[in-house]
Order: structure tokens, then C-alpha cells, then sequence
């Protein structure tokens, strides 16, 4: 049900994070080389940060393991910060639409999971959407209606209350309709200088999610890999499964917890959905 | 912006009215070949009759020109009653859930036209759309919503009010919000055994309509013609733009009305939309 | 590296063996869910015949699990004698034109499997096909390729003959060029009578193949399948993998060798490649 | 049928090309927009230099006017010399793997144009693409033929020479099978440094090339456009089709003849084409 990856520190092609690895985001599309559980081959996206004052976002329909544009691109984009998923559906239709990242003006999200029995909620998730942002949903994904959910609860002031309420709305709303566990998953945004990381589920029982440890610590652990050297000492990884098998590089987000990831390290803290506070929700 | 066609009669391959005739739709997507006046290129649908209780439905988001499926389904594939669509997209995503024909049960819809600024009015038409229906909308184009609405106002019981009454809808939606012109085009419906053909613009300038002469007549008209032979007394074209300049074929459906095609012939009547009488439709 | 299926028997619908069983065909396209050991998805085809001359062709990119368009032709077409396809790439691009079956004339061809080091032998085999045949090569693949040859080898007048040189070509030019273990799989062919239907490898160890027992005997061992019932007497799959798990319906065909499938019944014989007795093919 | 862009100079974002000018190449694929002749909606490509060795290429076959892909993309990648082309199939599929510019190593390759009767032509001109690069060869473009002709000529080492021998091999064996007019059209070829564009065609009746004039005397001519201060002093365009309607801008390439562009300027000379001196070519 998806996997993504989140990139922050100086700038890299692509591909080292999409293809670098020997379980790479990449064969993850494809698991029946490597054994994952999943193949998530109902296309990919790619939002990345460069020169101009919007993300660019790249996403396709095609399973990623044998799209070659993916493979040109990531090839011969560099980035500083850049998200990338892949998308196993469930329910919504696959096309470019309803492929994460999600982008609001400077802004991505993309998630790995789901609102359970979107179908019976999704009317009154999409009536607490700000009427002004309404227009700009452009697909059918539950994940586009969260975002468009945190967007109105003031995502771009506060990003972690705002995917609280966002999220504690599904709840409520869930509850009255009767669905059970409604939230599953881990959630990245990014306005394109800091991360933020989300674990959660319903049920608490969330999952799994992974930062890698600060370069500095790395190098020293593993002297021998070139690759390190060249990776400034701020930068990081978030990954909802590790790319390989590396002795002291992957650090589990507990239970019901946040991260957040810029310039100055990270950060961890817990995460408590909370309902709205007003039923018409207002954006500062 | 968009041409389609009706048939109804014996069955025939597709492909006879698809690629048939000097003007067939299929050349209508790509209008370089025949100076017509739009390139119909984003995308085609075909929605057809057989043997189980729901029509099938093929749609792809390529231009219908190139596209070699379309050419080996229309070979093989014959029907009695069928409807399809060419897409010049305006505003919403070429993508395979925006293209006509929409189907619900055993009813198709598709348009040619525009609900004007329908980003604007959008929201308050989806609210109109009745709960229980709305989880069904699997798009963003402003017809999935009209035929939703239609849906809404009863279209299974009776098209022609159910349509006066969307149509009626989109109109008051928009004055209340200062949009001009709400309304463009031409729209059919079919629930298999009749079909509802509509001419109407808000500013009572429509686009194209036609309808063929019955069969019978034209054998007569043009008796050297084999293919007349071989329809029904009871066949009927209806189409956007004629398939090929042939005297007495073609005749236009009036400003301001519809049609009812059937075994038991054809019919016009004046179109005029209404303003749905509930605020919270109910449907029958 | 790809599965198939054909169909021979009474009219069907082609969804009944293409989603029927609790390990349907296009759920071997994605075997995540089925714990089978590859995923199918870059691309699948149907070929099936009905009353135009030539049997139609559908073929997509797609992986065939997300193919709305495949479920609508699936649960509106029936035929007598089809094949399906779906692919798992390797090597040649991911398109239509490599997409399985590959039709000429009458003729459907597919294969599961590969010619070993295609790119090293590629050009003597293209060089052994007939100069007339060879521009309607439209893709890549190495099993077009073979097709071809099989054709210039005189397919339509000796089936197994003509497999038989076309694979012992192979197994030459790969000799001649040291390319080990030249061919592997399973290929189908048919001309929309009969199903010829071939098991063979270089080494011996072949991809498998079943066939099923003849329905009489089916329905005596399981008279509660209503589905049984409803199919001819001299009804037949052939599959790459069973569908499903019933006790004596799958029957394997043994290391190299071919069965003809046809209204008469279905007969085993041992294939034997043989080199093609003149340098420059002639077609009958 | 096709219509294509070079340029080369400081780097700038590719939508300055591709989108900008009243008349701008994505225009061009939708022709009823402007009045231009053909509608170019089957695929395109985009191939640009950057930091990795060999260029990026991007190949789509949706229509340029309406990939959202292709709009990010040309938004936020910056290069110092790209190709784009914009293709109207004329008899190969529209797949990637026949979308232009053609890449091998650091050269890029496209073409407006044909070989006439190429199918009749096709194998003999494949015989001649040295053996050692023929498995590179991806698609069933006459494009992609013609370039490992040249390839096999030595275009890496005189690219003028190879194309002239390439284009005299097409019409030689075009002679031989009595097919007239064998070759149409403009073509463009580039290392990553230099630019070679190519106007020629056998009946000396050749497709439109145009370049544009030095930026110094451009900026003379039109002290008001802000854009030409930002261009280098050897920026230079070359187009199938003026993109803009500005006096003084385009000046055409004439008959027979091609251009050398790169930083030391341009310059014109007469193209013949010449016979290969032997059958089997020698790749230095």
C-alpha cells in the first residue's frame, strides 16, 4: 500500500536515493525481485525543489520499475530536497491525478495508507474543505482530500496541529458514520526548507517508518563507503521501508510520533489528533 | 470542444459509424485532414449494448486517430445501440475517468460542451448531488456532475425532466454567483432501449445537433447505396456534425429542444430547464 | 516472465477465464496477493476471434490488474477461441507492439519465455526471415522475431513443422554465436480452428504447461460446478499455471513435446527442433 | 508531419523555448489553435545537456499540449543545449521507442520528414547498420534508421560526411527498388557542443529550416525585449517553423544546405549527398 521516501540535505541526483541501495525505492515498486510484501506498481510521482519558487512534480501512471523517463530524470535532476512514492491503489483510479506528492503552491504531501471506508466519508470530509480551495482538488485519492484538509486547518502556518486536525476530523467523522479504524499510515509535508514526518494510526498500530542517523555518526561507522563522504552532514532520509541492509543507519519513528527535519537536525514528538475546533473551519 | 454520436437501430460493427463516411469521427479528432475547426484530441469513449444487463464502456485518453485499440474493439465488437465520444479538454485532466461516455447502471451520458466557470460553482452543484449518489463520481469533469445531478432529479424515471431540472440547477447556481452563460451544448442519455438527445445554451446559441432521416426514406433518396440496405427501418444516426455530405441525410435538431429515439421512432419536443423544486433532492 | 492462457471450447466470456478462478490469470499479474513468484505488469494481450476474418487484438501497456478497460472487453465479449497475455519485460521496451499475442492474418502467436542473449543473435535471425514478411515486424521483441520465422518457415500450412525449424534455427545461429541455452518456454499458436500448444527449452528443463482433462470426465468428478455444465463437451484451457486448485483437472504437458487442441479432441507428440534445410527460407 | 527546436547558448529553462513566442512548438502540436497545417499529437521528446555525460531524454507519446509532464519538466530544467520535437506518426506506432530526438552515447538525432516507401526500403537500409550497433536500434522509426546509417558513416567524427553518405545510401537503394522521391526533410544532429541542421531533400523541395539571427543585432532590432538581454551573445534557435512573428528574427536555411552552430558562431554550406564508396560500411 505505497512506500515513499524523503530527501534533505545537499543537493543529489535523484537516482541515489530512488535507485541507490540494494532494496531501492525503485525495486520496492517491483517486490518480487527482493521479497517485500507488496508491489506497488500503480504509478509514482516525484516532487523535487530546484530554482523556481514551486516544487516541480513528475508523476506517472506506470509502475516506476519500468518507466525510463523516471529513470532519465532521475538521472539528471539535482535536488537539495525532494519527495518521491510509490503507489499501490486501493479503491481510487490510477492516474496522474491521484499520485502523490500532492502540491499546494510550495507545498507536498504524500502518504503511505489510508482513510478507511473513504467512500461512506468522503462527502462530509470534502464539505469541511475550505470552499476557496475547493476548486483545486484535482483527483480522487483520500490522500488529496487529507492534504486539502490540512491546507484549510492551517497547514502552511502550523503543519503539525493542522495534520492533527486534519486527521482528528477523519476521526470524528468516522465515528458518526460508524467506520472503524478510520486513519492509517505515515504522512510526509514539505514547503521546501523543513520536513515533517508523521506515524499514525487509529488503532496505533501504525506503519513503519525509518530516519536515517545524522551523516557525522555514519561516517564514522562506516569509513569505507565513498558515498558518505560526499552527503553534507545535515542530510537525511525518511523512508517508510530501508533501502539496505546497513549496520546503524536506520532509526525507527516510534508509535504515534512526528518528526521534523530541516537545516538545524531533527527533532521527535508526539502525535495527538485533535477535533477542529469550529465546525467551519477558518485559514489564517 | 468535443463531438460524439448515437446509434440506434439493427446491429451493426462500430466501426461502420465510427470510421465510416468521408467526415467519420474518428477524422473528426484530427481535424488538420479535414478543416473542420477543433483538433479532438484528448481522449475518446465508447459505451455499447450486448448481451450482459450493464453496457460495456472503453475509454482511453489517447486521441482516437492513433489509437489501434479503438480500431480493433469498433472491428469486432457490434451493437444495436451505442454511444461515442471525442475530448478537446477544457480545464479538467485528460485522464480516463473525465472521458465519455459516464455510465451508471444500464444509463450512458455524454456532452458536448461546457458548464461555464465551473470551478466556481462547482462545489454547491456537488452538495445538490444526492448523498447516496455521490461516492459513484469517480472524475472531475463538469459532466460526471451533471449526469450525477441528473441522476439525482429522477433521470431513470423521466430524462427529459431530470435533465431540465440539472440543467435548471446549474443555471440558478450560477446567477446566484455572477457567472454568465452557464450552460453549453448538447447532451444524450440512453438507458439501453431509447435515447435522449438535448440541444440547449443558456444563451440560446447551441451548439450542432443532427439526427438522420429514417431509413426508409433514404433507401429511396439513394438507392444505389448498399449500406442503407443493410440498416433497419428503424436505424438513427444522431451526431454533433454530419459523417459526410450526402443530400437529405442530415437534419438539424432545433435550438432549444430534444429528441427521443426509439423502436417506435423518433420525436421533438421544446427543452426547458427548470429550477428543482427541493433544495435537498429527493429522489423517486 | 510472463503467463498465458488459451481458450478453446464453446462461446465464453472471456472474463470467465481470464478473472475466474481463486488464481485467475490476471491475478498472476500481480502475485503479491497470491504469493506466486513474479509480478506480470508490464503489459498485457487478448486475442480472440468472433465473426470478422482476422480475430481481434486488444493490447496495453498497463499492468493487466488495473486495466478497466480489459475488465469491460472481459465481461463483454465472448468467443470460441481466444488467447491472453500478460508480460513481465525482459529487455525489450515496455509497449504495445512487444506486447503479446502477435497476430498475422488468421495467425495468434504468444510465448512464455525468452530467446537467451536476443541482442547477440538478433540480426542473423531477422536476417532469416522471408524479405516479404519482414516489414510487418512492428515491434521488438524477441518472440515476434520467432513468429516470423515460424512463418517464413511455412506456419500456416505445418505448424509444428515450422516451430520446430524456427527454434532449431535459433539453437544454430545462438551455436554458431556461443550463446548458451538459446531458447526457453512455452509457446501457443493458433489460426482460430486449432491450438498448437509447445513445451521446450535448450536444456531440457522447460517452463510448465497444463492443459485440462475433457469436460465429461470433469463433470462426473465435479457434478456440483454449475460452470461445468455450461461448457461444451470438447471445451479446453491451456495455461502456463493452474487457475485454480481442483483435484483432476490440471494435466501437466511433458518436457518436450506439443499437443493439438481442436473440436476432434486434443493429441501429445514429442517436438524435435530441426535446422532449417536451406539457408534462404522458402515460403510455400 | 513533425516539427522541431534546437537550441544552443546560456542555459536557459526549456519553456522558454517550448512554451514561449505566440506561435510557441507546443502550439504548434495543436494546430487548429494557430492555422497551421498539420496537428502534431502523436508524442514528443525533449533531449538536453546538463552536468552527467550524456544528455537527458524524455519521450512521451500523449500530445504535447496536454502532459502536465512535460510542462513541469520544461519548468524546472535549465540547460545550455536541448532538441525538442513534436511528431505526427506517418505509418510507425506511436510508442516511445519511435518518439524523436534519437540518443546514442552524447548525440541526439531528429528529423521532420520521411523516407518515402519505407517499408519497401527497410531491410536493405537495416543490412547496412553496422552489426555491432544494430542491437542498440529500439524502435521502427525511419528516423531511427537513417541515424545509425549515419552513426555507421561516422557521424561521431565527421557528422556532415555521415549523413551525406547515410542519405545518399537511402537514395541508392530507394533507386534500386524503383522508389521515387526517397528522401524529405530537415534534420538536426549535436554532440552536446556543436549543432549540425540539415535541409534537403531528393526532389530539392525541402521542408522549412530557419535559425535566428545573432543576439547582438537582435537586440539592436529590438532594444524592448527584455528577454534578449538575458540570452548569450551566442544563443541561437533553429526551428522547423518560426515561433513568433518578430521582424528580423528568422532567416531561413536555404535549399540543400546545412549549418554548423556552436560557440564560435555559424556558418552555412552546401549538403550532397554522396554513395557510400563500400557495401559493407567501416566504422573508423
Amino acid at each position: 500500500m505505497c512506500r515513499w521516501l524523503a530527501y534533505s540535505g545537499s543537493p543529489i541526483l535523484l537516482k541515489e536515493a530512488l535507485y541507490g541501495g540494494t532494496h531501492s525505492l525503485v525495486d520496492q515498486s517491483l517486490h518480487s525481485r527482493l521479497g517485500a510484501e507488496t508491489t506497488n506498481g500503480d504509478g509514482f510521482g516525484v516532487g523535487w525543489y530546484g530554482a523556481p519558487d514551486t516544487p516541480g512534480v513528475f508523476r506517472s501512471t506506470e509502475p516506476a520499475w519500468n518507466d525510463s523517463n523516471l529513470r532519465e530524470l532521475a538521472g539528471h535532476i539535482s535536488s537539495p530536497l525532494f519527495f518521491s512514492h510509490i503507489r499501490a491503489a486501493i479503491g481510487s483510479a490510477v492516474q496522474q491525478t491521484n499520485c502523490h506528492p500532492f502540491r499546494h503552491h510550495r507545498w507536498l504531501f504524500m502518504h503511505n495508507g489510508y482513510i478507511n471506508e473513504f467512500a461512506t466519508i468522503k462527502r462530509d470530509l470534502i464539505l469541511a474543505v475550505d470552499p476557496s480551495l475547493y476548486p483545486n482538488i484535482q483527483g480522487q485519492a483520500d490522500t488529496e482530500v487529507l492534504f486539502f484538509l490540512a491546507l484549510t486547518f492551517g497547514l502552511e502556518h502550523d503543519p503539525a496541529a493542522a495534520v492533527e486536525q486534519a486527521i482528528g476530523l477523519v476521526e470524528a467523522v468516522a465515528e458518526r458514520h460508524g467506520v472503524p479504524r478510520p486513519f492509517q499510515g505515515t504522512v510526509a509535508t514539505t514547503n521546501g526548507e523543513s520536513i515533517w514526518a508523521f506515524r499514525y494510526s487509529s488503532e496505533r498500530n501504525s506503519r513503519t517508518l525509518y530516519y536515517t542517523t545524522d551523516v557525522p555518526t555514519l561516517r564514522k561507522l562506516h569509513p569505507e563507503r565513498q558515498q558518505l563522504q560526499e552527503w553534507s552532514d545535515d542530510a537525511r532520509l525518511i523512508v517508510s521501508e530501508p533501502l539496505a541492509d546497513i549496520s546503524g543507519v536506520w532509526n525507527e519513528v516510534p508509535e504515534s510520533s512526528y518528526g521534523i527535519i530541516d537545516t538545524g537536525g531533527g527533532e521527535l514528538r508526539p502525535f495527538r489528533p485533535t477535533t477542529p475546533s469550529t465546525s467551519v473551519p477558518v485559514r489564517a
